[in-house]
């Protein structure tokens, strides 16, 4: 006898109702979305039957009302929409996942059409559950000549309905609150959450006698209906008392895919202050997330605003989401409208541009960074601040500092801050040269240094503190020196021995005479390799940070080297060097503790 | 005619099918550790029914066994356990949700039996198709006279059952793997998964001729029979390449709930080090999660380890779980272990237990301020340390400043630094007085000291550079002031000029000859608020941030005061105030920039 049989998998309601109620979604509060949004999808299907003249009733006032009842322990959410025959309530209700799948093969199908998300997988409904342990459905069809009906289920697989009274057309959905979810039955809960979810779907929502959404958000509308004052009140509305933003990118592509939106540009400093969830993801108005991650390049994460696309998989994980087609046109789509407008801003008002750069410039070297067309769109625009506050293109800068800053070997070297305030003394070194500084202080610009230094050619940055200012730009061009090569010595060793510090070399230098008699400085390489270690390691791993180490240059043509010089008493000396090296330590921030107090003890003794 | 009508709700299977094989974990690498598991329990259950006799066969080896075919592209996981016949199959496989349901439903009758997560809802086997497009199970039963069978299935609805030939008992699960999860078919991604998910089934688990896991961890052992060795290679195992542990506390509780597992102290100096993904965990061995929010008490999540509990629900959302009793009452057993285990360590060896303050601090000042029941435990083990590093618990302290630190008022003061080099000076001056200093220089002892100050009664804390020394702790003793309030008028005036910063108010106060010149001090009040301020506002709201305010008190008893007033030239009498407050800026880590370069330029060429 061989054996050969074919059958059907099975699901066991009784069993799978249980995780479908409590384990469907994480936040329980998300029934109030799914319920709201099936009674919105059933006003606006009434409305489109009248349009196409499949309804020949009066369509009369279409607001979806949510009231609660905190004695009877119920909430109800009622349309004057479609509603249902009581065969519908069996086809619709009964049979779980009906509608859903249905309309989610379709989907996969065939993406141009007009395809609700609401009630996506027809589970919808049954959210319902996770806050109620009875549920009712009162419902009387738009068709004539049809009975109201009462749908009844407590939760368990059975459910009774029976003939029912209602005035005129529509559903009601009835909740008895379950008496672990009797937080719902507050008042500002439920506005907490209509304001949450149901913000602006398109048709008007009515609580406790007032209209709580926008059915009309500006997104969906055409921009050229649209003026400044829309968007700043648009974004009142999201945002309140948020500062104004820069500027705003409306969104609108129906092909390949279907997305509207507007991102809003924020005045921000630094990457610290900005919060990535300040945009907002909608399918069909209805709010489903503010964790863009994925949809939305992450550079741009720091912008605001609203994207509404019924394009976006919802519900799904994020490794599918990460290889989704769609997802992957859509980031390259925004990515490169933000692109464009940011082009448009500069050509058509460079003043205004610069100005706003401060807000303007993490979002540009964000993105150039971290993505290479980004870059190849955003060089012409993207812009240089010295720290006299002149701005410059990439292109105007390499221009201005051709002349004066090639080293001997025709390379070009950009000086930069990261402290304009901490390196002041170097700062002002270097201009005395006609050197220009450039300000690269936020958290991002180590990064864009190094993008930088990858595409520009034959030129290299440096920290202004980063050598001697003869060293910083080799030209050539050696300086004398007035100590001769045992008097160096001489002074390297009081030096050496006041220092007393294995991360510090001391090095004699030829340097002008009215430069300072001493100064530390961090080779920018060495430096770079340190932070970069620093900021890897985070002092968890097997290795430790790599050390600071710091040259100590003194200045041989200073005067006061050659009072050391001059000075028999050892002490005496030493006193002179510590002084000296001390105020060298005090131009990189690095004389704190008591070494500090006693240089102000002193001090402030002489005076 | 009155219509009533009762029914079942129906699930169509074919609908919701596509959702349980796509959606119903966010990570699809999850279907190796449902299949493994699986096989790892059928092995459990034929070990057991031999040990009670039921099974009289041999059991042979019992290994689960992982094996790939990049070419054929399958995974194949088979097991040596229980087997199914033709029958079993059908029950088990064909019905989603039989099993699961029915354990679910006991699992919230009856917590005390022991009841496998492995299968829980029954819906672990049908993971298989998140990456596979087919799959076949052939399986011979453990039962007599039984045939092999295979079953197959396209991921369709449909199945297929044939006879098979099998060497001996139990079940291979062979993945035919589709297109989009060829990433599955790489040795080191599946070694991954295996490592991640399987690395301490109870079972051995066998992948390219090598075992993978260790099938009797230690947290399942009973503490008695381990060696400190242990515990430290098992940290080792967990966490290598990582700084020993401080010490660990082996978790065991059976009633009434069940959990195992050993918490480590890491070495950790402050908060940001911190990963907050250490603790993972297990349920009966197989590896959950290693986000353990709400599971672990938060101050408590700085630490590492392993936690196991069949009583944690799995799947359910952060409401529910929060909410969950079970979860309750493992949060305050944990948070009781700790603090009995840290009370422990420091009767057995306070000078231990200073050393490790360091670490320990952070847990103990995070849980005392997050948790009253464990301030009220930790209150005789919580240390202060002085910036001398001495250490003392709170009552010591009380005791120890007691004398020398009680205002007029009979309040007491403690003195503490926040930045133990920056406050140097201060500090100094402090200690002249005899006064003590203590060091609260981490990210939490803002919040500490709050809370301390909301628990002690009258004692209050100010930052050691909060005022002049005399006014710090006001015993109501006055100095006398060598000037005319004349000359005092005259004092300020120079000084207001010359500082010429309405954040900064200039008061003239009788001070010990030999203290500086001048200070700078903040208001403690006033700068709590202002930090409050920066933290909370972010800079991004409606208000700004409170700007700091600043007392500059000069020294009306100090020698270069006079030398202010019996100068005759008033821009020598400005060159001597610019210097003194420039001093005093230097000693609260302020005079910087263009000032700063100015004052080393001055002072480098009076060399």
């Amino acid at each position: 006898m061989t054996m050969q049989e074919k059958g059907n998998i099975s699901i066991h309601t009784e069993n799978i109702f249980p995780i479908i109620k409590k384990f469907l979604y994480s936040d329980h509060e998300i029934f109030l979305r799914e319920l709201v949004s099936n009674a919105v999808d059933a006003s606006q299907k009434i409305k489109r039957l009248a349009a196409i003249g499949e309804y020949a009733g009066e369509l009369g006032e279409l607001k979806v009302k949510v009231a609660f009842d905190k004695e009877a322990k119920t909430i109800t959410i009622s349309d004057a929409g479609l509603g249902m025959t009581a065969d519908e309530i069996k086809k619709y209700i009964n049979q779980i996942a009906f509608s859903g799948a249905t309309e989610f093969v379709e989907k996969y199908k065939d993406k141009g059409d007009e395809k609700a998300i609401i009630g996506h997988f027809g589970l919808g409904f049954y959210s319902a559950f996770m806050v109620a342990e009875r549920v009712d459905i009162i419902s009387q069809s738009y068709q004539e000549n049809t009975q109201p009906v009462k749908w009844t289920c407590d939760g368990s697989t059975e459910f009774e309905i029976t003939e029912a009274t209602r005035e005129g057309r529509g559903t009601d959905i009835v909740l008895h609150v379950a008496e672990d979810s009797v937080e719902f039955l507050e008042e500002f809960r439920i506005k907490q959450v209509l304001d949450k979810y149901c913000k602006f779907l398109p048709i008007e929502i009515e609580f406790q006698e007032k209209v709580i959404n926008n059915p009309t958000p500006i997104w969906a509308k055409s921009p050229s209906d649209l003026t400044d004052e829309d968007y700043l009140k648009f974004y009142e509305e999201l945002y309140p008392y948020s500062e104004k933003p820069l500027f705003w990118i409306h969104l609108n592509v129906d092909y390949p895919f279907n997305l509207t939106g507007i991102l809003y540009f924020p005045k921000v400093k630094n990457e610290l202050q900005l919060s990535r969830e300040k945009i907002q993801l909608y399918s069909r108005q209805v709010f489903i997330t503010d964790e863009v991650k994925d949809v939305v390049p992450e550079f741009l994460m720091l912008l605001h605003g609203v994207i509404d696309s019924p394009d976006i998989p919802l519900n799904v994980s994020r490794s599918f989401l990460q290889a989704d087609g769609n997802v992957k046109k859509i980031n390259s789509y925004i990515t490169k409208k933000v692109a464009d407008k940011l082009g448009e801003l500069f050509k058509a008002d460079r003043v205004g541009f610069e100005e706003k750069f401060d807000n303007i410039g993490l979002f540009v070297k964000y993105g150039m960074i971290s993505d290479d067309k980004f870059y190849e769109r955003a060089k012409d625009y993207c812009l240089f601040q010295n720290v006299d506050n002149k701005f410059f293109t990439l292109n105007e800068y390499a221009e201005f500092v051709q002349e004066n800053q090639t080293d001997k070997d025709g390379n070009v070297t950009y000086l930069y801050a990261s402290d304009v305030k901490g390196q002041d003394g170097f700062i002002q070194s270097a201009k005395k040269r006609g050197y220009d500084v450039l300000k690269l202080d936020t958290v991002l610009d180590n990064h864009f240094i190094n993008m930088l230094e990858s595409k520009l050619v034959k030129t290299n940055l440096k920290r202004v503190d980063a050598d001697t200012i003869e060293k910083l730009i080799d030209k050539g061009i050696a300086v004398d020196t007035i100590l001769s090569d045992s008097e160096k010595e001489t002074v390297k060793k009081v030096f050496e021995e006041v220092i007393n510090d294995t991360t510090k070399v001391v090095n004699l230098e030829a340097m002008p005479a009215d430069e300072m008699p001493a100064l530390i400085t961090q080779n920018e390489f060495m430096r770079r390799m340190s932070d970069m270690s620093r900021m890897g390691g985070g002092g968890m791993g097997m290795f430790g940070a790599m050390p600071n180490n710091y040259i100590v240059s003194v200045n041989a043509n200073h005067s006061s080297i050659s009072k050391i010089l001059h000075t028999a008493d050892a002490e005496e000396q030493k006193k002179l060097a510590k002084q000296i090296y001390d105020l060298a330590l005090l131009a990189q921030n690095m004389l704190t503790g008591a070494d500090l107090t006693a240089f102000i003890q002193r001090t402030a003794v002489n005076l």
